[in-house]
């Protein structure tokens, strides 16, 4: 799935109650009422963004504020509340959507980022709030870096910024509100980790040592759940726990509910040598206040973790008290070792086997022509099909099942009203994942029962040749992902064509399916540390005609090392391996368009494919998938 | 000529005498008995750059102190001296160079920037100083940027960063020092600007308004000769001249020596609509500080400008009165329009002429054997067919002349001592530029008059091949250039080659052969405003294996519209195209490493040399030049 969107989770979605115009309402009379800042006024604008305090992503329910308020559902967007203007910034992929669901839709002003003239948020406050006004934010639920952006504007411009941790759409919201879930925390045994989470402490310490710092704050929740190897399951598709960690440099504090804990995660992290001081989830920034003003040494906390939390560590007159780069947590975890690239692949050999069989059935039931296969019941259907393999907890994100013109709408997620019929007449879209206890997996694959036209399949040529170009490029260690997203562009740009999304995101090793710090795109990633062997990355380059159709094709790849005749300077050179193990539909292609180097990439990749996920559907169970599988891997030529 | 090097001046370097023992012990009296800072104490630490006030690449003699007091002449460089050490950093052109030129080497510590380990200006001061150190720097010598990212380390450990107007390389120098040059300033008239000086303070005044600044503030040479329509010759190779131009919503302010003004140059800036105040040169900086202080209003001054200036203007307390991007005129200057278009053209038209002339001798008297050709003696024959063609003024740079292995010296210029003759055994690279009324050009071109191995061919075929992929590019537009620069290298990634220098710099119109804000290179170009049409760029990848032999091939390419089949979001795609016309040695390539469109391209850039340059070689006079041109335009085949 692309990197720069989220889907809608439809359980979620039930929350938000077309009753707008009343909250709003509420809201502005609590805003209004307020004694905040130094002359004690109101608040006269109020900024409500997309994350929870540890900056996720993906959301659980309780932390769904601005979705709550505004209407608008999508993962990206921040609202800012006037007592007589209630804006929503989002980008490209959601101004359709926003359009629909903000409630009530004559209150809201719709602000689209990325179009000219759109002010920033912050310049939009500076120029439009009367002389000395109060602009507040929940601190918890703004990273440092935004809080940095918007402040600097505002205080150019003479307004106050306020953090106050009474959060207003919360008191709005009032009992309704869903509360903290209370799932169970497991243990990930070493057998899918690979690395005690005593080395990893160990390394973090080494890591902290180097830059001189005496204490590591842990927010963001993929990182908690990584360095201790526990799961957990408090966000729908994550396998992550709410819970941070201190690490300091002999002590490594815990702050979470103990109820959730089992005995077994307690005893795993005990028996791989560590051994912590357990905390109440929420006593973290007291914690962190004390410990800063009691000491006047260096804390590494990262930019994109909470304002809050870098407040309790002594920012602003203390700032150079912190070193706010990403943590060591972040690289070491997108860097996977031999035990992680060893399930990796396994999952994505099992994936391999349900998408086979997936496809199998679909083509079946699309060319019997009876009771037809929709986007739902497909969908349902793959998910039943990786049911069946081995260790598999769930899907990785919302399948997007999309037929058509659904397949432009990049973030589609198929619901009873718009569920269509998987057809012979349009293209059908699938980008769908796995949760499995060795890796984490996503995979899209762009079918055609019947026959495009000539554009489509030059379209469904381009982004092939893309995905190709990518996958075979060979590049020296340690350069930014963004200097290769040309690659999967370069054909489409030839004819003026493009996709308005990046070409690759982080894996997560049975951990989140979008993970950084880097990235392929046309945009730099910032953190990127350069690309390095044991990466994950997806390579997922498309095209998308407006209410026509979608294209998109997503492999994931693992950084290997290549021999190449010379090795200037003894730098190394490095290239992907793909461990997505599912066909491409090679009659969709125009071979015209394809050079030799081209076709033989993709034979041998059929080649591959069958080789591994043939001998795993033996069986009469199994007679027509394996025949599928035979028939789309065998060899195309000119 | 890549835009990550600088050619020594011979007859700067003459100024170089090898006394630096005796220097640096001058300097460090000086430094231990000034009293400086709040606690009156000696300079503990004090950092000579390679900059001038203007933040020049090229120097006048006059500015070279970081040459005269370390003995290295390259022209990137930082030397820190303290008490007991004297440290020089500079990058991987220059190890070899400055190991050589450090006078006395054994007091000199090269400190080999890119080099695993080695540690900023400011990291080194932060931890070897002791506790409560003074360091010092000339204000006027180093940017604002670079004094913020040094000042941060300084102030983290405790130390002072002291801005001294009092130069103390100025005082070891002494009388001997050069004084500022006197050149006339002369008008460059409206037939090659395309747009008058009062049109261009115009769309400044826009530009400032946009930004809600009052003053602007110009302190880069060539962004004041653009501006003003003037051009001097105050620094070899670069027709600039010192002074400084404010600008405001009704007013316009030039900081120089009013002697050098011609009677032409000032009223062709009066026809052209500018009626300006003329003030001497060194009282910019009073001028600034007066103005900042009378007024609340905000100023635009340059990041790349000095601290000193940025002081002027308010930085510090009043850093929010600075609005410090680019200039508008750095992104005008950037963008030629089409007067300037035709006249790069003409420049490259005639400087093709003159290469061709140029390569046609050289063949002839490589074969015939007799009184051989040199690096100098050819470098000198090239200047004279340049100085044929009309309107030319000088060399836009130090020509690299460069046999076998002294071509792997990617800055290298001929010196007696190193003259080596051109031969039939070994490649020569030659990379050089004129300077005419009309336009700037740039240009390399590596020949073999023998027979290479097939490495050598190899390397000479995949540095083609990547220059043919960036010239052929399509890509929408405001792409920055950094996305580009894979293309240039991934023939030579492919088997593990690579070059350490950049892809492309922009060029002036009769200005600096070097311009920003673009590039394309491994490095993002931190100010790139994204590529447009009407931006002027070099294409020069190479190949270097040291102490062998180096290869390079070097265009000028415009970008231009093209029409693509498709036209994606409206978005408007784009290419390059060249402006360059001398033949590329075909029977040095490959083919068999050649695509059919690489061999098309080819033919077709030849055909075009052949088509524009041979109808200037009429006449018995050309006769020679004419058929060497014919015999290296004939298409290929594989």
């Amino acid at each position: 799935m692309t990197g720069y969107e989220e889907d809608r989770d439809e359980k979620d979605e039930k929350m938000t109650t077309r009753n707008g115009a009343t909250k709003l309402k509420k809201l502005r009379d609590l805003l209004r009422t307020a004694t905040v800042g130094t002359d004690k006024k109101g608040i006269d604008a109020y900024i409500v963004g997309s994350e929870d305090s540890h900056q996720s992503e993906y959301l659980a329910p309780k932390d769904q504020r601005r979705s709550f308020i505004s209407g608008f559902s999508g993962s990206a967007g921040m609202a800012i509340i006037t007592q007589d203007q209630a804006l929503l910034w989002t980008d490209g992929r959601y101004f359709a959507q926003a359009t629909k669901e903000l409630d009530p839709p004559e209150a809201w002003t719709l602000m689209k980022e990325g179009v000219a003239g759109t002010p920033t948020q912050g310049s939009w406050l500076a120029s439009n709030l009367s002389a000395n006004s109060n602009v507040a934010v929940d601190p918890n639920l703004i990273s440092n870096m935004a809080w940095s952006a918007i402040n600097a504007s505002l205080v150019a411009a003479g307004h106050s910024f306020l953090a106050l941790e009474k959060n207003f759409v919360d008191l709005v919201w009032g009992p309704d509100k869903p509360g903290m879930p209370s799932n169970k925390i497991v243990a990930q045994p070493l057998k899918y980790t690979g690395k005690t989470a005593g080395e990893k402490v160990g390394l973090c310490r080494k890591a902290m040592r180097e830059e001189s710092v005496t204490t590591l704050v842990v927010t963001a929740l993929d990182e908690v759940a990584y360095l201790l190897n526990w799961r957990g399951s408090d966000i729908h598709y994550n396998p992550v726990f709410f819970a941070y960690v201190v690490v300091t440099l002999d002590e490594l504090h815990i702050f979470v509910d103990e109820l959730k804990l089992t005995q077994e995660a307690r005893q795993q992290l005990k028996d791989e040598g560590v051994d912590p001081q357990y905390h109440p989830y929420d006593t973290i920034g007291t914690y962190l206040k004390e410990r800063s003003t009691a000491s006047d040494e260096k804390t590494w906390i990262s930019n994109s973790s909470s304002y809050a939390l870098h407040s309790n560590c002594g920012s602003g007159e203390m700032h150079n008290k912190l070193h706010t780069n990403i943590t060591p947590i972040c690289i070491m975890k997108a860097i996977k070792n031999p035990t992680e690239i060893e399930g990796m692949k396994k999952a994505h050999l099992k994936d391999g086997v349900a998408l086979v069989k997936y496809f199998a059935w679909l083509e079946e039931m699309v060319k019997s022509g009876e009771s037809p296969a929709t986007e739902l019941s497909g969908a349902a259907q793959l998910e039943k099909f990786r049911a069946e393999q081995a260790d598999f907890i769930g899907p990785s994100f919302s399948t997007i099942s999309a037929v058509g013109p659904h397949g432009a709408i990049i973030h589609y997620a198929p619901s009873p009203e718009t569920d269509t019929p998987i057809n012979d007449r349009e293209f059908y879209l699938c980008d769908s994942g796995g949760q499995y206890r060795d890796g984490t997996t996503d995979v899209t694959r762009t079918v055609h029962f019947g026959s495009p036209t000539a554009f489509e399949r030059e379209c469904f040529t381009r982004v092939f040749k893309g995905q190709c170009a990518l996958a075979s490029a060979i590049f020296p260690t340690m350069i930014k992902g963004n200097y290769l997203d040309i690659l999967a562009r370069k054909s489409l740009w030839e004819v003026g064509l493009d996709y308005l999304h990046g070409t690759a995101h982080g894996v997560g090793a049975y951990l989140n399916v979008h993970e950084g710090p880097m990235g392929i795109s046309w945009r730099p990633h910032p953190d990127d540390p350069g690309l390095q062997v044991g990466m994950f990355l997806s390579n997922e380059p498309g095209y998308y005609e407006d209410e026509k159709f979608g294209i998109r094709l997503e492999d994931i790849e693992v950084i290997v090392e290549t021999a190449t005749p010379y090795n200037f300077k003894s730098r190394g050179f490095l290239t992907f391996e793909c461990v997505t193990l599912v066909p491409i539909q090679s009659n969709l292609l125009d071979t015209s368009l394809l050079t030799d180097q081209e076709i033989a990439y993709l034979n041998c990749y059929h080649a591959e494919c069958l080789k591994k996920v043939g001998p795993l559907l033996q069986g009469e169970a199994n007679r027509q998938a394996l025949s599928w599988l035979r028939r789309a891997t065998v060899p195309i030529t000119r």
